[in-house]
């Protein structure tokens, strides 16, 4: 396997109510077949029905709406863009699950969670700093990088 | 906001059985702190405690280990290579929730569940070509590009 992501599928409800969020934060795709692809960085972020993507994995379309167990980040440069982005997400409809505070990495982030309740973490995080081009390499952690 | 995802977090309820797993499928990482960062492409894949990681959401630790909403992808470049990845997936101890087949859109794939059952489909997409370095850039797809 390449150490690497191709798309990250998040199930939606109401696919206008979504792309109508991820519209109004900047957001541009393509929608296809009732299916909203848009480019970032080099994967795809794609908004499908919900219960067609459980289907699709071979697993029971579930009702559940609580954690369900992934959480995406989009990480800025500065505290004063986290401070922006949720206010953006906020007036475009998302849900302010953790205001924005100084973070146990030293960082300031906070969360919002899209209309189907996706969390998306919005960060600054001086010990993961991005490219010019907002890409995230992962810097040496000085971990034990012989057990990864 | 820009159309990006710097972070791809999976919540798991047992650290090091989650990162025998991928390292059985060829990744490699940095533990650092009980949270393991791989490097994939422009973002980071990270391993980390579930209920910390829905703490850190604002969201309840959620015992519910059914269908999370979000669905990850691996594409390849051929059937062949679905079938050696589900394999291999099978093998480091992957549960196969769909076994490789024809898909809808005239490709081949299959899912494989993790130890925490996030599902990975593996897939060969003629319509999503990758680079040579294994990025997913979209096609222009035909369709109403103007909503999207």
């Amino acid at each position: 396997m390449e150490q690497r992501i191709s798309i990250v599928t998040l199930g939606v409800t109401d696919l206008d109510r979504a792309h109508r969020f991820y519209r109004a934060l900047g957001w541009r795709g393509q929608e296809v077949a009732r299916t909203v692809f848009f480019q970032a960085g080099g994967l795809a972020l794609v908004l499908w029905d919900r219960a067609a993507l459980a289907a699709d994995c071979g697993l029971p379309a579930d009702p559940h709406v609580g954690f369900g167990g992934i959480a995406l980040a989009h990480n800025v440069r500065s505290p004063a863009e986290v401070d922006d982005l949720l206010r953006d997400a906020a007036a475009a409809g998302g849900r302010i699950a953790v205001p924005a505070r100084v973070t146990f990495y030293a960082g300031y982030a906070g969360v919002f969670l899209d209309p189907d309740g996706h969390p998306w973490e919005v960060a600054h995080n001086p010990g993961l700093p991005l490219t010019e081009g907002g890409e995230l390499i992962v810097p040496d952690l000085g971990g034990d990088a012989a057990t990864g």
